[in-house]
């Protein structure tokens, strides 16, 4: 929420400004209108010898379920980049190759998870701060049940299923919303 | 820019959070940190008997020049809901059986642009608010000097290429800083 004018500082409130259909916090007394927008998560599947890089989380939410390396995208980088990026931070591990896999639209929670997939660097990685450790897992042992998102099991589930087809699609999903 | 906080209204300094690597605009009143990231882009290429539909922009920046339906997403919608919605409001035209075309990285202006490709729903397009005119063009007459954004351009160069080709991609592109 905002509650105050990122300009002048002065209280704002809800309404709808002249030529939008859209209630915006707007600032009355210099005129700004802070619009807020959906905010896009950069993750990558990273792969080694047939085995996929998962990061145990040290950190909330979800803290000890295993993710993908995955994080909000920084402004001045590509969704490329912000991919590589995270999955350095998180699991010092260098992506190669990699290429867009899914783009999965989380409109319940404003976000829109964007998964590259590649190929891990001499395969080496280990834990960066936000993780409790890092792990490479064969398909038959991926620890499901422990997945911290769904967006990250979605992302998985057609990732083995395209590894399994031998042919690797570009994916657009929607995460429903959970009844 | 930031200048005050949205939390309590005091101001706010740049500076890198503990545990962060980037400078932030906080709060040393309340330690609110304002996060800002990139923002998404919607629009989308609908065709009608092999012509595109192009909007001639009633509004800055570009005005006057010719653009596909765009624009930021919202808060609460997927992008293809955004792409749809887009198309509805400048072009008054229905997209129909969209699919995921094309992401192009703009990190010089911290956005990523979406593009969809599309059926026109029964030929019908009339100018929204935001155009002059809206028209159909087959890939001869796109008014190429005249187009508002580049990556628009680059949109519907790829998407005449793939349909020469006879295959529809799902392409991830950059768009390269003009020196």
């Amino acid at each position: 929420m905002i509650y105050f004018c990122s300009q002048c500082g002065k209280p704002v409130r809800q309404r709808v400004p002249a030529g939008d259909n859209r209630l915006r916090h707007v600032c009355d007394a210099c005129g700004h209108i802070h619009y807020e927008n959906p905010r896009l998560v950069l993750g990558a599947i990273v792969e080694w010898q047939g085995r996929v890089l998962l990061c145990r989380r040290a950190i909330e939410p979800r803290a000890g379920c295993w993710t993908l390396p995955a994080g909000f995208m920084e402004n001045g980088e590509s969704t490329q980049a912000a991919a590589a990026r995270e999955t350095l931070e998180e699991a010092c591990a260098h992506v190669e190759h990699s290429r867009l896999f899914a783009l999965i639209d989380v409109p319940q929670i404003d976000q829109v998870h964007v998964f590259y997939r590649g190929a891990l660097a001499g395969g080496k990685h280990a834990p960066g701060e936000e993780s409790l450790e890092t792990a490479l897992f064969v398909e038959e042992q991926i620890p499901w049940s422990q997945l911290a998102f769904r967006t990250v099991r979605l992302a998985l589930e057609h990732y083995f299923a395209d590894r399994r087809a031998g042919v690797f699609g570009q994916h657009q999903l929607i995460l429903e919303a959970l009844c």
